[in-house]
């Protein structure tokens, strides 16, 4: 940590700075300059607030320089983690993994009929929510574990793997059985009881960035995880929220090639949340895929019109199949290829 | 709702929309001017998503005009909703009440001191933190239920109320006995099974503004816990996240004004986390009572330096002796009185 | 513009409502609903402020119809404008536009070496700032007219259209004799001055949307633009302000597919200044092809360690050309090429 | 400024970091930690972009340690500026000053109506808009010279000073006679050649915050005026741009004890551009009295119904009144007082 006194601050104020430093148990190197005296602490707990300094009298400011995670970061493996699945599918590998399915599962004849056409237009990964938070209390709020099995049955019978949203620790068990990759909502990023629950799986986590949530807020709840000894999490940005408001959020792209060197995670992008418009889904896809990202999630309906949730991000199984057409012509641009 | 159609819309994509607005049972209105065809739909079910609409071809716009929310917006309750506690202390009457305390409880001396000295400067609520969800998964996590029984009695000792934040449904029945408002903090904003949890208790529940909720989210998460039957509900402004860094959050006093127009609830505020910062928390907290806060939340420790958590945006006593003086003099201003 | 009054508008009030609107020139239709009552006012100047019925008492909500721009929007020329060059070249037609150079010309043997370099390398316009606005007093501030003589010079040599920045009102005339393209920063994107004399001239220009700039903004800053009979408007995306502080600015990729929908000029990106960081500008590059960009806007210099201005997010020309190669790859993906 | 680099950096990228600080002109001292190494590099230009460090190989992160002002920050003048006037009005003294009037100066009878009704409330400068940019290219674009020579007849005989906009180098000459303070929009806060003319001039300046600039921004651009000998400048918050549209911005009245505390300049609020609503400014006003701002800028009009510029903004004459009696109540309780 670096302290950087002010130009006016006293040595009496210098030396309270250090005393407080030593009694936090760091040790402290002090450079005194032509203009400002700079303190250099090492040592420190990694949950160290750095606020508490910078209110002492005289401080101008505080830097912590490590990182607040160690297992989330590129260092901890600086050739890349790769999600290895049973099936053989491989999520961080040379393969971009298309996950698509519907927002809700509504019914078995609807999950079934998207299923089909998205396998077969490539997606290796079937999606669907069984437990749906909203934020109104007047809406349609999931098939619970019905969902579940359908899920189950229907990536099974179309070969994908399954992957659900998990929005609560009492549901974690009840999933298992049913799902590959157990998704976090991005509202749930700093649910932290979640997170260390999750920790103790062996299941793979996909971890969606909050709205609000910086990159470093991100792989501090993917440490989360890690920390109770699930190395396979799968980090995803889904938008976050800016002043425009024409989308409903911002999906912020960046955070692709950001994430892959900052940390050893692979990096999704869920363009169907990201913009929340159908009609802006497939440029965002692809432009995802043009920056990087290891996966994508899309929400796909045979009938979006008459969805019971986010039937306006939903694409046309034929918008779908053209989507995944130009993400092939796309991918090895990048040293990739899709299925 | 209103559908504004583009200049350029085709008959047929005018007759689409209108045939998808009466499928979902709308009335419709239909108003052809000189240069577009404007739709007003009436009758419609409080969760439609609009996004459906401006989907569709030849759309150029759409608006919700009722408000999402009934129970949280201001006709429900014209005149105002006064919280009513059984020691006679009323939260949106003329007093501004002041809650303050620890960010956690650590021991039963620190809180025990606190207490004392927050009573003495006229605090009339005791706030402390039993269950501390932490950024950090390194970091002190609080007492759990041993710091529910120490708040009860520190706050029938000094004649306050006691208020703590919840974190989980499991936890409610547990901190029932112990407390006389339930707090949902900001991350919680949106869980949405807590919230219809808290619709069936008796307590009121103080709701904090998430860090990127708009104003209109925070009124459908309170139209949440009320349509469970739990009209006593408080809302509490506590920052927001904006690209300024300086302080942790920006606190947005502008809310109180907003909230007690749009609606009937006590509208509340929170300088501690909504600063950051000890120095900043006298400003604000006098700038929000100003601007018409019911009351505040203000975190107080009697050796902040050593506190476990948010030391650096806690007062010391002796500081909030001095601020309560400087808003007993600003409260007239607005009509009010404070302990 | 729509009205809806609030649930608990007095008739006095609706009234009062009415006779303002009709005072303002508009013809009222009054909608009488269960619970609310809407008014849709017709024949507006389009620059009405819609606040002024916020205010009123009894109000709820306003909402304009109109889009406050005309000839921006895609309404205006729904083909879509192609912005022709008198040496064949377009902007807005079938080929993804490639305009890069050094950030500052610094001296004629540098911008020779750049401008040779990104020349065979694919680019079709030279960029480079003579007149360099600089956030510290203490910085260097670019040639002045002899950058622009130089830009002149390089360009013709190699074979490239010229770009560079406009900053006054009083550059406009000294810079038309040498550059094709004249370009508006993000800082200027709302100084109408400025914007009302590009109106009148005969040179493409392409306008930079400001960091906190809508959309709506900024079609209506090309609105000024084209108000004075200018209609070669080409806009430019080049990151917003957001919390997100790992780069100077969010790249906002999805303004490229919502721009091309709202309006029917020429949209391009500037991963560039979007980043900040020449290890994040390639990816950007790419996404924005992606998503559908009409041209690029890259920084490249053969020395970035010793640029005199931003050489953090300049290109080697090894980096550029490799780019080319990938662009080259996409392209095909979204129907366009790439010389 | 520290360099941190990364726990895998390899010894041949520390010194290529090294040789690049040294040949910057830094002094370089190293720090080799058990994790990583820490260069603290000493003497750099004040002008150094950090981020042609950031992006160097195995280096993890920068931090610029001495703030980029000098003169506008608090060491250069720890008593804090008091801006002095001929008639012995002082901003940034024991007075919080009221500054207030139309938005534009529209005619002679208003203007004066206006003035008249403002001063007898107590508001001791005189504010409206001669020059009027504005977003639309069909709006009224104010009244010129005429503006300015109606302002100061009006400031004489109302007894007040006259403040008023200056939006380009080539009005400052114009208006120099008319004004006492000149004043620089959120737009122009770094529009650099016109602050640099500003600090040449002799009359005080008073800077409004851009609605995405940070505090540090907004102090950099006070710099470029000090720089040129000009010490008289006053900063205003006046509203910033966030995700919550319910106001057009969010009046950051935090702002206010964080310039306080980082610069000797007196700092002021615009309540009225801060909600762009009527009804929220009072409220806004006496949040920011409370929070300790020296002056306020508030648009009052006698018929803001018919007002030509942000009617839906301006304070009713009475409703001024109103609101002054508030702030003289709230004044003491920050130490100060009100005319």
């Amino acid at each position: 940590m670096i302290v950087a006194m002010q130009e006016i601050a006293t040595e009496e104020q210098i030396q309270q700075v250090i005393e407080h430093l030593v009694r936090m148990g760091f040790s402290v190197h002090r450079t005194t300059g032509e203009r400002q005296t700079v303190l250099a602490a090492v040592g420190a707990r990694v949950d160290f607030d750095t606020r508490n300094l910078e209110v002492l009298g005289g401080v101008q400011e505080v830097h912590r320089i490590s990182a607040p995670y160690k297992l989330a970061g590129r260092s901890f493996r600086p050739q890349g983690t790769v999600v290895q699945f049973a099936n053989g599918l491989q999520i961080g590998g040379d393969e971009v993994v298309v996950m698509a399915g519907p927002c809700s599962v509504e019914s078995r004849e609807q999950l079934f009929k998207v299923a089909e056409q998205v396998s077969k237009a490539g997606a290796r990964v079937l999606r669907g929510g069984a437990f749906k938070p909203r934020s109104s209390p007047y809406s349609f709020q999931g098939l619970g574990i019905e969902g579940l099995k359908l899920l189950r049955e229907a990536g099974d019978r179309f070969g994908m793997l399954v992957i659900s949203e998990v929005m609560e620790i009492s549901q974690i068990e009840m999933m298992l059985p049913y799902v590959d990759i157990l998704q976090v909502g991005a509202r749930n990023m700093q649910n932290f009881n979640l997170l260390r629950e999750l920790g103790k799986v062996k299941s793979p986590v996909l971890l969606k960035r909050g709205i609000a949530a910086t990159l470093e807020e991100l792989l501090l709840s993917a440490e989360y995880i890690m920390a109770g000894g699930n190395y396979d999490v799968i980090l995803c940005e889904r938008g976050i929220r800016t002043f425009e408001t024409y989308t409903r959020n911002t999906l912020d792209i960046s955070a692709i090639p950001i994430i892959k060197q900052l940390s050893h995670l692979p990096m999704t992008s869920d363009p169907s949340h990201g913009t929340g418009r159908r009609d802006k889904v497939a440029s965002m896809a692809r432009a995802s895929v043009a920056a990087g990202a290891d996966a994508l999630l899309i929400e796909v309906h045979h009938d979006p019109d008459k969805a019971l949730s986010d039937g306006a991000q939903s694409l046309y199984p034929e918008q779908f199949r053209q989507l995944m057409g130009e993400l092939r012509m796309i991918a090895p641009a990048v040293g990739r290829k899709i299925a």
